[in-house]
């Protein structure tokens, strides 16, 4: 099966330097070209041998890569999707690296439309509360989830039916290359459908780092002097360490996933109600029953 | 100044049993003596010579100790009190464990009255979601903060003044030596009033766990299959790892402190409303200063 000997990274950030240092290590014979706006942080990823070739403009500079993953946030994928539409007329693949996927989609199917230019969405489940390319680490995607979202139909299982599959827009032979370079970079790839990415991930992703952040800014409007924090322990630690996070990376995610997450938010609220109302009224079995069911499926999760 | 030479330990489990391995590691010349309703637990405790001699029922089998720590779960430290005082007139200092501390320190006074015994409230905030005799450890103190709640006068302040102090139940002295010998433990004291305890930990330890268990309870109210949780990255980890504790000891602390957590659980519904408006509505902006605003207080934190 042939293999992808030219890669494009688009954005040398946390994920694109890791994914160019993860590459290289996979294969130092595959080049690999790099668009990112800051000139510093491309001499950077040249000096450090992870990109062949650096730009700060896309114009036709990735006429030639195969295969270009797109890593940059996701309000801006649209804009990267229609200046490499413009910089070539070629076949290639297009995966991108945000953390929503349904919406970003939808564009991309406009943009590419009547052009030989395939996009699936890809989602690497990896990452840190640091961001950018100092922070990069050439195993970021070992053992963790890389989801890929061909274009399918709505399905309502999780994963999408093979016959889904041969009806999605990109080839059978090359969505199993892509999944196969991914694998050799020792992450674990998930094809599912954009719809259910979507909504898994509001549920394990976005609304966990919404209800971290929510923690941490009540604690604003309590009169809480500094000595406080030295209080806490890892309980607290835990929950609060996501809501350090890049907002302006993390404003993206949740703008673009609101509707499910404006939901999940719902839902969450009335959880938290039937839980006040336990707490005014002392229903200790009650109260005891929420704390148990929760304990029995994480501790089953966990055994897996 | 003095020291204490008699320990007892009241309850062999993750907090007594630790406790017990960590005064022998300062002063294996300390004679601990303690009580658990479990004889295979005395015996082992025993075997690993973390205490000199155990009984599996208290009656005046501690009359001899200087200090004795109670480690039992919230709800039964009251009758470990009255069986205390049942079973010895002389002077003792005891120290509780528990999770939260104004509830406890009011029944204490009362159980206490005319006696020549002090209480004084304790809280090692250190843990582990695993329970019981066989998860300790002698190290599980250190770097950790303890708490100790004299009875003082309700103080605005999270610090107790100097005078307070010095009106509370216990001599200056005696507070000292606790203190040191808490140290001696490598855990970091603070001294602070029994209500801002139980303010401070409904929000940094009780909060976060009814939160995580309210995630975790929502898996399973969606329609989602065993393989969706393979999805899951570290944000989702870390927010539900505290929801898999002992339901049992979490219900007891729950419910001992349940004003200040519906009050807090009202408050958290509230900043959670507010998002989900701004989320129904596509409020960028203000979706950006909720985010950045916690990022903001995380970092300020994390860099001390």
């Amino acid at each position: 099966m042939p293999k992808f000997k030219k890669i494009a990274v688009v954005g040398i950030g946390l994920i694109g330097a890791s994914l160019a240092a993860a590459l290289k290590k996979y294969d130092p014979n595959i080049k690999i070209t790099a668009v990112d706006r800051c000139l510093e942080s491309i001499k950077k990823a040249e000096k450090l041998e992870i990109i062949d070739q650096g730009f700060t403009e896309l114009k036709d500079n990735l006429s030639e890569a195969e295969l270009i993953f797109i890593a940059v946030p996701v309000a801006a994928i649209p804009s990267v999707i229609r200046k490499i539409k413009d910089g070539s007329k070629g076949k290639q693949l297009l995966v991108d690296a945000g953390s929503t996927k349904k919406e970003i989609m939808l564009q991309a199917k406009e943009i590419l439309a009547g052009t030989k230019k395939i996009f699936v969405g890809g989602h690497p489940m990896a990452g840190s509360h640091k961001s950018g390319l100092d922070w990069h680490q050439v195993d970021l995607f070992k053992d963790a989830p890389f989801i890929l979202t061909p274009w399918i139909e709505e399905s309502k299982s999780l994963l999408p039916t093979d016959e889904a599959l041969k009806n999605s827009n990109v080839e059978e032979e090359q969505l199993q290359q892509l999944k196969e370079l991914i694998e050799n970079l020792k992450a674990k790839v998930h094809i599912i459908s954009a719809e259910e990415h979507d909504r898994c991930t509001a549920y394990l992703s976005h609304l966990p780092h919404l209800l971290s952040s929510a923690l941490v800014n009540l604690s604003s409007k309590r009169d809480l002097d500094s000595s406080f924090l030295e209080l806490s322990g890892s309980g607290y630690r835990d929950m609060t360490r996501i809501a350090g996070s890049s907002p302006e990376l993390w404003q993206d995610i949740i703008i673009s996933n609101r509707k499910n997450l404006s939901e999940l938010v719902t839902e969450y609220i009335a959880e938290l109600k039937e839980l006040q109302l336990n707490l005014e009224n002392n229903e200790e079995n009650k109260i005891y029953n929420f704390l148990a069911s929760a304990a029995e499926i994480k501790n089953k999760s966990r055994e897996k």
